[in-house]
């Protein structure tokens, strides 16, 4: 098994050698530019770790990795048009940098060179792991779809959330695992298996970034309680609403509608509800049901100790973010 | 061989039953919309009969027809946000319709599902078909950002206002006379030269586009001299530039910079400087050399009369705009 900063690091120079020097260059520059901003690329190096799996190199499954990447930078791209968000990744969003238009054309660019890395697949894989690519890029549209949607409505149910979370987050670290399987030669069993993994991880990755949001301490980038003071329907507001009775759920209609606060009293506020109603305990509940079940999957898959250990590895640093 | 407009209708009926009726209906109500809208079908029409001309029915070739189609109008989706375009064959464009990040989302679902649909290409063509596509793909956001580019330029040379209009309008022609040919199982010579008559055609077609807009009678939709209003930098601008001297070139700059002034009074003065300077002439002689090439690829080909009657008659129609 390879170390996986040297997969790390085999990635990278596989970003970097994507070579996307195209004409024009006001096409494929901004491309460049958010491939270039970093991240954990952790969908990528989940793929290559999951061909590894099931003894592959971890390398052969290297143009499925970069596609995902790109794929993920794509959504990224145009979700920071639609959210209007001036930064990403601590640097200035490309529709900033650049305009809305340059955002729009070189986001089509990259989902379309995303295919292309993927019509490298072998033969033999090509049509299963385009399927499977095709599902995913549309359930992840449809998941921010919803997201959008949700921020319109008040009466968003816990099951409608999670069903969001899934289709924004989820299915593509399923997708990263199961191309990786695929690759890899896995059976059908494990390749499901894999895929089960990452949809359940995903979910409770996401549960965990709602939950840090308002009990963590603040990321880079990010301002502790953002959410609360933008109104974010996430898995702690939406159990809030559905757990707060009389007062406290006037207070915190109170504090969703109001137009003119100050942040942190907002934040203080609404986090005293959230301890309240108990919200912190019921949301690491409901996050460690899905971490739970993405072991269990793992545990399940007829592989030794050893060839579990990169995705072992990479599963806890990113359920504790320390990755 | 099929009647064109049996092959139309069984054509429209393969739109009408792509059945995009996924969930969130907020995601696919817009692409219903715009699929809708119908428009000439041109490209996946040439599909169909081309796999139709080496021995297969059209209808073999369904799939990629209807995957052009969906690529085709994602690309006029995403261009009416960017060009901030308010009609659409004379219907509400999607972003005034719904909003621009409805128009940005349910384009890039279009541009998945096009993918979706292309999957379901036979095996042994896919690698093909699959790399075609992506490569026409890339090349008409390419030519989109030119011609956006081109809109901040007034030294615009007439090679690479061709080379703009290849990638824009042609590679995707010649992309779906080439796709058709594969599904139908033609010799790789065929297939180059059913590639060549789609580029050739697409270029010639946009120079007939450029010409119709400044002497042809208004199209629906459409307003005459639309182009000279706006400044588009057409082949005709463009040979305008090139040809004027002295007074003319001062007098066609200045209805180029003039910030107000009357639609009427501009669209007269600039025909009358095409006029002076034989633009019309030129223009219709550059589109007959396109249109020329088209035709001899076609000929080259070894094919019966009877076998190019139908992809003869498209031609003719597209470069009469009969159709």
């Amino acid at each position: 098994m390879q170390k996986i900063s040297d997969i790390s690091s085999k990635l990278e120079s596989g970003i970097k050698r994507l070579g996307l020097n195209g004409k024009p260059n006001g096409l494929y520059e901004p491309i460049r530019y958010i491939l270039s901003l970093g991240g954990k690329r952790i969908r990528p190096l989940m793929t290559l770790i999951a061909a590894e799996m099931f003894d592959s190199t971890p390398y052969n499954a290297m143009p499925q990795a970069l596609a995902i990447e790109v794929f993920h930078n794509f959504t990224l791209l145009h979700d920071d048009i639609m959210d209007e968000a001036p930064l990403r990744r601590n640097q200035e969003t490309v529709h900033l940098k650049w305009n809305v238009n340059t955002g729009i054309l070189s986001g089509d660019a990259m989902l379309i060179k995303a295919y292309q890395l993927l019509s490298a697949t072998p033969h033999i894989y090509l049509p299963e792991i385009l399927a499977l690519f095709n599902e995913t890029a549309l359930g992840v549209c449809e998941g921010q779809q919803l997201d959008m949607e949700f921020e319109e409505r008040n009466d968003v149910q816990i099951p409608e959330y999670i069903e969001m979370i899934r289709l924004k987050t989820a299915v593509l670290l399923a997708c990263a695992l199961k191309t990786g399987a695929i690759i890899g030669g896995a059976e059908n069993d494990a390749m499901d298996k894999m895929y089960e993994i990452g949809e359940n991880l995903g979910i409770a990755f996401q549960l965990q970034d709602d939950i840090l949001d308002a009990f963590g301490t603040a990321k880079i980038g990010k301002r502790q309680g953002g959410d609360i003071i933008s109104n974010k329907k996430t898995y702690l507001l939406i159990t809030a609403l559905k757990e707060a009775k009389g007062e406290t759920l006037a207070e915190l209609n109170k504090w969703i509608e109001a137009k003119e606060f100050d942040e942190e009293e907002k934040v203080a506020a609404v986090l005293r509800i959230f301890e309240k109603l108990n919200v912190r305990a019921i949301s690491e509940k409901e996050m460690s049901i899905y971490s739970d079940k993405a072991f269990k999957s793992l545990d399940a898959l007829a592989l030794t100790v050893e060839k579990k250990a990169n995705i072992l590895s990479v599963m806890n640093t990113l359920l504790k973010r320390e990755f």
